[in-house]
């Protein structure tokens, strides 16, 4: 994934595809472990290759599950069927602002238009449990942003979610899955859908078809939403509510954080109200976020921060054991544990993927890990 | 008024008090002129001998009223009946903060205790037509805030002022009105500013008794709301309305400004909403006040930039004729004036009073100054 990935001009072959389906759908391979692998072995394949080898070196007591060749052609298929495409970082469709994030899914699965993916997007979080006013600002908002010229993107959700795909459906609107594409949730959204697919707008998943979405799915797919946006506007949320991950996530992610401001009386506008506390740019009408985001339109897209050079030679058993001893469940930083770990970051990085396959390691938010 | 003024060691004797008086009850001798020529003559009395020829060097056509003797005694009197006195910044019961103000009041006539005036206080104003939602908020912030231990301050109107004040009637609350002690506006708010006072708060004003507030006297009034105060929390404002030109002020004072957000669909919010996007501290609970207030509370009151020195000589024809030509309807930096003039600082600052005396010279804020 170098700087091509962005500009649309990466395509996979099919071998590759359905390479790279089997090298994320294997158990343990989550985007950032699919990039360590990617970037060690060069291909996707060469990296199934090895995998179980990683695996046991980690101290992985039987070896997890790879993904076979027929069961990815199966998806592949499937996904054909349901006019769903899976996509890599690069190429055309993939939305450029979330290819460039360190754990951008390998392989995004969209359906419907993909042009609306490559242009500018704001995303429209908030309460499932919204009052009146709320659902009546978020439409305003995203009409008004969606007339603008910006593509709204949510979660399909009840409430402000929804609002804000009806006011956009005719500018192009994007529904962010926590499941496969097959398995909408909440059920009765499936003729939302259908009309946002059929006004020109698109769904987006990282789910294999027929997972239905779990509750912890939710926090790791608003890490999308975010990830295709410039910016994310919160319009109602509680204290402790999902909209809130969102928003954190959103700022770690570099993008600009917008909410809506309500009375302290109400407990639907505490959250938004103490993101406005913490930085977050007061929101009352598509001007306030569209003069935010104006002047980062104009710059290029950053890339991540590189990663290291492959190591010149693999780990031995001491630097695995050094290593490992250095970890516990406490979360440490990557770069204190290559300090004390007196060798090369490259066999650091090394053990740690072996760990990772071997299901013996946690990856925390801003380059922590712990043992499992 | 050194530096003596803000540690109540300032002690008028009757005499001085009623020459004060006197001087701020004549035409065309504003705070700002009553410093200037306090400055410039030493004392009251020199200044009054002096009014009449400097305001015909100025230009007068006839000469100002200059309040005599009798009537600043008959105030005086009638003062102390109504259990008003007439205190001088830097005397025990003259708000410490305010004290230090280019535009202070040389008198302020206070009602009720005077202790109340000597502690830390918040002003807490808003909409007169305010919601229920507000006047709770503007309740339950007072509340807190005297518990806490604040002073709240407000301008005993309708709506938003009236919950403040009687939310923290037991802590003191302090009346800053627009009009003399007599004339009490809205007048049905004379049991208000009973309860007030009974329960050990207090009532300002620089208006003398007899004094019905005009439109124009509660922009002026409320430079003294937030005069008195560390800060100032606007709890509802709709666009335009007279609470964000007490936060106008309240900024310009350098005072901390708060302000309450509500929904963008809440005309009321929207003056609030507006002071938050341009630096307001967004506030939902006392403790978003104190803690913003607390450093400041620390540091020794800051005093003022202390005025030039007076000049040497007066000035003569050509100083006048010259500075004169330089001024006209468009206000003009004091600090380009002075530099245009080619002469000495006391100099001009001689003939702008002359001027202001004849009552040809406005003074706006910021320094700046224009011919009439």
């Amino acid at each position: 994934m170098d700087s091509s990935d962005i500009s649309g001009n990466v395509h996979l072959s099919d071998a590759q595809r359905i390479d790279w389906l089997r090298l994320i759908r294997s158990d343990h391979v989550g985007p950032l472990t699919f990039r360590s692998l990617l970037k060690h072995f060069g291909s996707a394949r060469t990296a199934l290759e090895r995998l179980p080898d990683l695996a046991r070196r980690g101290g992985a007591s039987r070896p997890g599950r790879i993904c076979g060749e027929q069961e990815a052609e199966a998806e592949f298929e499937a996904c054909k069927k349901l006019g769903v495409s899976l996509l890599a970082p690069g190429e055309a469709g993939y939305p450029p602002r979330l290819s460039v994030l360190d754990d951008a899914p390998p392989l995004l699965a969209v359906r419907g238009a993909t042009d609306v993916l490559m242009r500018p997007v704001i995303a429209i979080v908030g309460s499932r449990n919204a009052s009146g006013a709320g659902l009546k600002f978020a439409g305003t908002l995203a009409h008004d942003l969606s007339d603008a010229g910006f593509v709204i993107a949510s979660g399909l959700a009840r409430g402000i979610d929804q609002a804000a795909h009806r006011a956009s459906l005719s500018g192009g609107t994007v529904a962010v899955l926590a499941g496969g594409h097959d398995r909408i949730y909440p059920p009765e959204h499936e003729d939302l859908l259908a009309g946002i697919l059929q006004a020109g707008g698109a769904a987006i998943s990282e789910m294999p078809l027929g997972h239905a979405p779990r509750a912890r799915d939710f926090p790791r797919r608003n890490r999308l939403i975010s990830g295709v946006a410039l910016g994310v506007v919160v319009v109602e949320a509680a204290h402790r509510s999902g909209s809130l991950i969102t928003a954190r996530i959103a700022a770690e992610q570099g993008r600009e954080v917008f909410a809506v401001p309500g009375s302290p009386l109400d407990p639907r506008a505490a959250g938004t109200n103490d993101l406005i506390k913490q930085g977050a740019t007061l929101t009352t009408c598509a001007a306030d976020v569209i003069n935010a985001v104006e002047p980062i339109m104009g710059r290029p897209i950053e890339l991540g921060e590189p990663d290291g050079e492959p190591p010149a030679h693999d780990p031995d058993a001491s630097d695995r054991t050094r290593i490992t001893g250095l970890l516990g469940p406490s979360p440490i930083g990557l770069d204190d544990l290559i300090r004390m770990a007196g060798t090369s970051p490259a066999i650091v990085r090394t053990v740690l993927l072996e760990l990772e396959l071997a299901g013996r390691l946690e990856r925390h938010g801003g380059g922590l890990v712990s043992l499992i």
